[in-house]
């Protein structure tokens, strides 16, 4: 793979090695700009931050890497760390997420070095990762931890002049903690995914309105009266529940944390191990951070027209392998839907190839919950450019200050208005004595 | 404009002259079957009734004329009355509701009249419906009485050799009940649209669904936390409420009937005025059934970034012409997203054109809700052939066998079984000794 | 049974013969008076009628007897009634739902004749009846129809005078309805339950809370994650599963109609029979207006634990006598909670002696709800002294415009505007000639 | 007040000074002990843990001081701490919170020291409090801190033979981290409250559910359509904030914490500042664990009719005399239900006193949730036993083994099976290598 190739070389020369991209030729950059102003107004925290960057520019001359979902709203993001001063390489953290419109209007008219064609395949995919550590970055921003497991793999030796990194997901912090736990992590990371105003809403609202999105998408299905079962009750699982129960499914949670389990029946829905469940479900998403969930045993017991999506991190979630496996035939019956016709005669339907249905047969998560993810990760770029080498080689959280104030900006940027705490109620906040 | 033209004449040609199609001549037919296909898995009413049509031939020679949105689920309606041995000709009921690959697919494949093509202009529209009186048909159906009223208008002497017709929607039903008020009715008209099994899901589950569907797809707009007001709280307006809520949008309801409005209070949620509503709106959708719901003043007092959108069945419930009138400038800036700039700076965003944005940026309503309304169709068809003589010329209601029978029939394909009333049950509900 | 006998003759005398009342003795009137006037609160339709009736006295000398439940909310009735010149006879219409303390204010503060006392037994339940007849009422007020059958049945000859009554319930309808059906009906009755602000509201809002509150009220159960299994999905059914549902309860419906079933299964409910469904439930809830719903097969196979409840107007929902029966033993474990403990160790759970459980455990409907059904009540004893002579000796429904100006006043009383339809609008609703 | 007084020393004499008991003398134990019963049945993993304490003896000969809401389900937690060996002296926690038919139960049938009667004034309740300790506790056991603060004040001396403690609520870890912050906590505080099998039920599910009930059974008030306040949303707060949907009312959310503020709005809710929230709520309840919440300009503000209540632990978050003090006269309107009158006429109605209206007016959290709450304190009891010497001044979460334990148990009672990550699973989460 080269890179460079005539594939979709469209940024700029403006005089710098790296400074090159590799995004779908013929895409239309115009509908990419809108589409990418269109993500910016429901990106209100973030244009603050913008606006401040514009002048302050505390990331000047700062080369980052960022391996990201490239979508619309990552646009705004990476116009306003570009608009802080950094120089930013980006490329797709997943090979069906990339819009491409969106990646050639950034690569064509902000100049900015983009790697990303939705659909490549992984040796492109790889190769864009790499194409992004060439540009010899000192900060990195992760989505899923790819960017950071090559720096500490086969290029190793381009992570010593890396000062720190984010992260974005539940997924990836699990990675960076597993490698930081044994020690190996070489340099500090931020995990953004921690912080409240990114998990609590990019998790729980924006994974479950665009799942549900991505479901219609592909299938049309009427969820009223359909068995939904959801398999992880994390935050992005009872998004997930949520709004298919918001849309009339009957949803069926599988879990196997037993305090989350708890949860979920007392929220109402059944609960029940994935072999009872397999067998009257009419739609699974997957959504759990680990591999193998919706295994062969399960494709056994599945009705015949059963759908089944992912909608975690990475494909490993739904054994594709044992699908293809244990099914005679397949073929693809819509946009992102594949049927697998079975031994036995039943059709299997599996969404998107089992990567992120949201992203895949829909438009990831809405500008505004990304709006607070980004506002973050853009903080957490100034902050470690301050801070990082002050901090440990671990995994640290996003500073409460920085969550903070970008909960009361959205607020604001709502137009609402909440109460503060008295004199009196802080001091009784903080007081033992005062009783029955 | 040629109907026969070039634009698509895809039928093949079977010697009849009116066999001919007017349909989008490079769409992917392929697609057009496959859609057809998977919602006809969805469909499994349907599928028995043209099981029994293919055996019993109750329309043979009949010549149909369907005004229909041509999707998918009207294919498989298409086809069941084609297995029932009916000669029928198929135009759009809307124009933008046309999905070209299943019109084509109809055409060249099943070799049927198929008159539409998405995004026609008036005048095209029109010529589509004007084809299929020209097959002379026996029986119409329509859904919105496009149809009926040039049969009852310009093509008055084609009405003639008709017995006997349907009708899918309530605005249809309405406009029909006024022509027979008014004792000029010229044949019996089935309301499919009062049939309980037509009006109870597909109004409230599918409306409220394919609704929220469309708005996703042309938006990508985070509904949790979105103010979202619905114009009417009929059966469609409260699907849709009801989903709103459901993706955690705070829901608004504008009525003008009192008692749905107590309904609506009760049901939890807000209910003001239109003018009140405006002013605080994210959102709006109209499903009235009348004109000019959203209109000058309310444009006056909307948010900048408001977004507007019809899920009525006419494009008058918005009024249009008021907002052109009051914006400066209009431009696309999504696939169905037209954004009007105000005189005074706000934005506007005007979804579709104002017309049913479930069927112009989404699929329409889901096939499993399709599979009753158009049984129900399919039925109502063949009681017209055998009783339509001895009918009014009247507004008549499904016979409420059929409407049980559906029902029964739908709810044994989804494998749940109910109980039915002991002897000592029904004679306990008919006496009225027994008491306290 | 002497209904004057010394339990509690506590009406003033006020020099009529039938002038006498019966409730209980001891009963704190002052308590009833403020229960009385609390509900008055929130029945603000009714006040107006009752300012009203106080200067027009429309019931002027007209004797009524009404059979209700005695709470609070028919004690504003039964004084709007006094208030509009009638003489009003009130006595129970179900042996455990008076509220003795209302009762008793009733009869002593406002010199009624109000004869009812919570767990009378039959004999004095039906006495009550009898004494309301002999004060040789022209109208009648029902809640059940057992006034009106014992002027058909044993009191046959005290109907000739009657000259109009109504009915507040469906059961009570549906009995009437037969009863007319078999050309037996005596006088002509108002169906005040088929009002649309009456069974609306009354029986989806009001029974669907006061049961979910009756049953908190007599177990303190943890509704979260309870199966509860709603038998009926009426209109009251309806009620009971959506606040079942809000309370974080997995719903489990039971129906005989498929159109019902149906919707329940859309609205995301699992539906099953009463078989599949006695495995199941942890809750077991009828509302269905028929006899033996839950029956000795279905006592076989319930969990040990169960609780079962009965929210339908007469208690033979459960059949008790097949529970009795089935058990070896029974106790009293909490108030309204009886313990059958089965032959074979399992323990279910009676509550309320399976009548109404809202109005056993509870306080019945809240006043809210109330005061449309009985604002409907009061005008329509004025439209039958007004009409009744004109009308067949059938089932009326309500006239329209008492039902509209109902809902009006009640939105007004609420302070919610709403819109009205434009001159315009109301034309484009009554044309047929505007289309696409 | 003297404790032993006749007001009820019904414990037996078994020959030890301090084994003295103040209970309610005419309260019908016979009936407490079936409520206590009756609560037992829905504790089995209580149940399972009295069990293996009958054997085992783990608390044989220690001195519990308890000073908890006497309910059923505290009932059944003393008796496994006695089952377990332990010598318990239980008080009330709050004046209005004792049952006084199960705290007679407890006395008289189990011969345990129990000091509480409902409706006690300040002083026997302090007085309650001196009497547990005047036993020489070595481990207590709070709910709000009342306890432990005596402990810190009055009766410092006492707290020498203290080894540890546990706390129930919120409120308590609030004042018991501010005394361990200044340095000031004598001994090791488990913070029962911590747990997750407790605070993520007792406060979202127990309290959202016995709120509602508390507020029904005081008032019958209609919730559907109500415009409903709850001020703070917390665990506690969104549980109420769920039901109250549940039932049908139009929920506002009034918070300080710009984070969970925008929670509330993604979740659905209006949220606003209090001062706005008081014009136009019909209910308000509070649960912040604050002071003053409601104060002098919301009551200024609220509508005539407005019912206020409070859920929070201590009765300080309404501000009751500022209420005095801006009415004119005071009533009691129905039991747990003041009526005051404010000098411009409106009535305003405080619920239960401003105690915890689910403890005040309703049964307190159902046993089912109690279950694990209890488990929990029973467990931390039996570690602090084993542990507490080793424990540092501070207050420390429940271990996680614990927490877990009870999760997996609660759910085997519930007879749900959850799924167990495979070791290839195990090995996925933990490894950092694996990628897209």
């Amino acid at each position: 793979m080269t890179v460079e190739g005539d594939r979709g070389s469209r940024g700029r020369d403006i005089g710098r090695v790296w400074m090159k991209s590799d995004v779908k030729k013929t895409a239309d950059t115009t509908a990419g700009r809108l589409r990418t102003e269109w993500a910016g107004r429901y990106m209100p925290v973030l244009g603050q931050v913008r606006q401040r960057f514009l002048k302050e520019k505390p990331l000047k001359g700062v080369r980052l890497a960022a391996c990201l979902h490239i979508t619309s709203e990552t646009a705004n993001l990476a116009q306003t760390l570009a608009a802080g001063g950094a120089e930013v390489a980006l490329c797709a953290s997943n090979p069906l997420s990339t819009n491409d419109e969106v990646a050639a209007a950034l690569a064509e008219m902000d100049g900015m070095s983009v790697f990303g064609i939705k659909g490549e395949d992984n040796e492109t995919y790889y190769g864009h990762i790499n194409a992004t550590i060439d540009m010899k970055p000192v900060i990195t921003m992760d989505d899923g931890a790819d960017l950071v497991s090559m720096l500490h793999g086969e290029r190793k030796d381009d992570a010593a002049r890396v000062t720190g990194g984010t992260e974005e997901t539940t997924t990836g912090v699990i990675r960076l903690r597993s490698l930081a736990g044994q020690g190996l992590l070489r340099y500090p990371i931020i995990a953004v995914n921690d912080a409240q105003t990114k998990h609590f809403f990019d998790n729980r609202y924006g994974t479950g309105q665009s799942t549900i999105d991505g479901i219609l998408r592909s299938t049309n299905l009427l969820l009223a009266g359909a068995s939904f079962v959801v398999c992880g009750y994390g935050w992005c699982g009872r998004g997930v529940a949520m709004r298919a129960r918001g849309m009339g499914s009957n949803v069926i949670v599988c879990e196997v944390d037993p305090l989350r389990a708890l949860e979920a029946v007392m929220d109402g829905y059944r609960v029940m191990s994935l072999d009872e469940a397999a067998a009257v479900g009419d739609v699974f998403v997957t959504v759990t951070g680990d591999c193998k969930v919706l295994a062969g045993p399960h494709f056994e017991r599945m009705k015949d027209g059963a759908i089944i999506a992912n909608s975690g991190h990475f494909n490993v979630e739904i054994d594709i392998p044992a699908l293809e496996k244990a099914s005679k035939s397949k073929r693809t019956v819509r946009p992102f839907v594949e049927e697998y016709e079975m031994k036995d005669g039943r059709r299997l339907h599996l969404l998107g190839e089992g990567r992120l249905i949201n992203l895949a047969a829909a438009e990831g998560h809405p500008a505004s919950v990304m709006d607070m993810s980004f506002a973050n990760q853009a903080l957490s770029a100034e902050y470690l450019v301050r801070e990082a080498k002050k901090l440990e080689k671990a995994v640290h959280g996003v500073p409460q200050e920085i969550d903070s104030r970008i909960a009361r900006i959205k607020l604001e940027t709502m137009g609402i208005s909440i109460d503060q705490l008295t004199a009196e109620q802080e001091e009784y906040l903080s007081s033992w004595e005062s009783g029955t």
